[in-house]
């Protein structure tokens, strides 16, 4: 698997439009062939974090999510909410074996 | 859900030591009826680097884990694994639905 981790933190008005754009973005990038899970989740002690984990089968696989319409949609709407540049992190799978993902 | 990322880097020398004393812990730990997920993954650029993505039912479930025989066992065993002490984040789940964890 080719995991992708993404930190973001928002500006303290946006929280709650950030969650509905990331939440359509996460429905509709689940039903990518290449996409295994694209979880998101919110920082118990400050809700303007947040953490995207996004598992895809392959390398190229992240590349096709970049080229969506989804994709696209999300990252420009959801610019302007940025409290600062969003980070993330690269990953393999160690656990769960590929079908327990 | 109540989910913890756990950000760990090990010594050079242990990372095969800390690879197979924490998969034997994901293991045993999603046994656990409140564990629903112990993701084990390992950074791409620096092996030295891992995230445990545990998720549990409840933070109940979360204290009954830390009271595990396994837990105890991994904890000691990777101790003197560390380069630094771990570091943890909190949060709640947004997506998928509770029956996609």
């Amino acid at each position: 698997m080719h995991i992708i981790h993404v930190q973001i933190h928002v500006k303290p008005e946006a929280v709650e439009g950030f969650k509905t754009a990331t939440r359509a973005n996460a429905q509709a990038s689940l039903k990518e062939s290449g996409v295994v899970r694209f979880d998101f989740v919110q920082q118990q002690d400050d809700p303007t974090r947040f953490v995207l984990i996004e598992v895809y089968r392959t390398v190229d696989d992240q590349a096709k999510h970049k080229q969506t319409a989804h994709y696209t949609t999300w990252s420009e709407s959801v610019a302007p909410m940025m409290a600062e540049p969003r980070s993330s992190a690269k990953y393999i799978d160690l656990f769960p074996e590929e079908a327990g993902w």
